[in-house]
């Protein structure tokens, strides 16, 4: 009998490593996760990796490429550089997995891991010009030219929670001002809290919480609740959202962008006003051409099937 | 003898159209131009333009392909669309060029045919990710991905000149407030000059000069004599365009940056300061990955070299 053909998608968190196998159409054939361990080097945590997958009854499958998703990898170098979560020097990852596995392998970050992933199994099937914007502690991006991902000239293309959305706006974990991240994020949204909370003398349950024990959940909660804090909260974050999406269609010619992770999942208190605001933004050539999606990636499985996709789209297009 | 390959280059302007035949070097073995006659419609523009065409000796050129430059071309449909400075409805130029000349026909817009000259010909030649800015009445923008021109979803990809640079900030033509091209660009100088002479007490004798009379020009002539509103109104221009600049890197990755046009020329007191906001304002792994460059188009012969190059990028890349 033939064997099904499959991918190996790694997503190496700083906390937990999750890995599977995903068919072309997207099905997951096994998943599995181990703990990171930060502070071990690339290569006992690849063993570990290998060891944990081959104890599954690996015999019906073929796996046909290895995809890796981690924080700053590059994908030109197949190295990860500096990772913020793992005490690891700059590591050819795709070097060290091709020890244990000799197939085609590749790895990219995980905002265009989850572009891939949305490319190849969720909202954004069929397209081939869209950018995905993840919406987590800070605001990461991949973007779909021509059916694959832009890398650019280094391999780091794609960094749109960094383009400046406030001239000399709030301070950024990059050392620049006014990032989009600051505002447009979990942590951004909390930040505007806390800000409106001391611009206006509007009632607010929001006023006996800590902002450390803020979160964009919290928020979301509220705001469904009516507290007019919260929702003037996410409309000012679908503002400076929308006008930066604007002009990444300006930019891009984009059919459509797809809103992915934890504050997405706020839903119309998020799509509503930033829907209105990139209209409002939009220059009229490009009206009613690009479309605000929600994921359709499942949540607890987007990093399997952003990887998996990332090795499935290399073999599609005769790359590997 | 074998004859000399060449292709046709038309640029359709609002007064002039200008055409010439361009080996793949980039010499042009001719070069030719009529007055546009903007009232009248492209079927009798194009039976003008081969007319005169033919009344050259062409015997010795093989022509391989033809490019047409013009105003809101759209590459996708081969089509003029609401061109600005002709009275023309949605035209299919590629069509009609072909009751003329049956060989491959593309048309794009003038800052994609300006890109591919430089991609071609000028100061981007063996890169495969730049943008070319262009600086004149507005700012133009193509933006060269993997060595082709980046389209988008709808072919009008790469409208820079109308991402918001400052919001809520200058009244733009296109009928929304803050564009790049409103302070970056010949028109956007000499707004900043009107703005600074009300701002400041500064002597200058830009303020003999009424608004309607004032130049990029000028201003430049001015600022290498010493006057400190028109030093300080390219220094302003250079914040705008290299933040805008430092945003777009972000987004794409280019290794290149070109200005090109009017503003351009205006040399050092237009580069050092945007290179110095845009160095400013970069993300930290993006710090020398980028060049700002003059272009190296000659600027009389800009056109017919952009034209050329479109077509002739369209056979290299096995498009046509």
């Amino acid at each position: 009998m033939s064997k099904i053909e499959v991918a190996l998608g790694i997503d190496i968190g700083g906390t937990n490593t999750v890995f599977g196998l995903v068919d072309r159409e997207g099905n997951k054939k096994l998943t599995d996760s181990i703990t990171t361990n930060s502070s071990e080097p690339a290569e006992k945590l690849f063993n570990r990796i290998y060891e944990q997958l081959n104890a599954h009854n690996l015999d019906e499958f073929e796996i046909k490429g290895v995809g890796i998703g981690a924080p700053n990898a590059n994908y030109f170098r197949g190295s990860v550089e500096n990772p913020p979560n793992l005490e690891w020097d700059d590591t050819n990852v795709v070097e060290v997995s091709r020890q244990y596995l000799e197939v085609p392998t590749v790895c990219t970050n995980d905002a265009n891991a989850a572009a891939l992933g949305e490319l190849k199994f969720g909202a954004a099937k069929e397209m081939k010009n869209f950018i995905e914007i993840t919406l987590g502690t800070g605001l990461g991006s991949g973007i779909i030219v021509n059916g694959d991902v832009l890398y650019g000239a280094t391999g780091f293309a794609g960094e749109l929670g960094h383009v400046t959305a406030v001239s000399g706006g709030r301070d950024c974990g990059c050392g620049r001002r006014g990032c989009l991240e600051t505002y447009a994020s979990a942590t951004g949204i909390v930040r505007t809290v806390s800000e409106l909370l001391g611009d206006s003398r509007e009632k607010s349950v929001l006023r006996e919480i800590p902002f450390k024990e803020l979160s964009a959940k919290r928020i979301a909660d509220e705001a469904r609740n009516g507290d007019k804090i919260a929702l003037e909260a996410f409309d000012y974050t679908g503002l400076v959202l929308g006008e930066a999406l604007a002009n990444a269609v300006a930019a891009f010619s984009c059919e459509a962008i797809v809103l992915f992770g934890g504050l997405a999942l706020a839903g119309d208190l998020l799509f509503e006003p930033t829907q209105r605001y990139m209209d409002e933004h939009m220059l009229e050539i490009f009206k009613n051409t690009c479309q605000l999606l929600p994921s359709k990636l499942p949540s607890g499985d987007a990093a399997i099937l952003g990887a998996s996709a990332l090795i499935w789209n290399e073999i599609d297009l005769g790359k590997v």
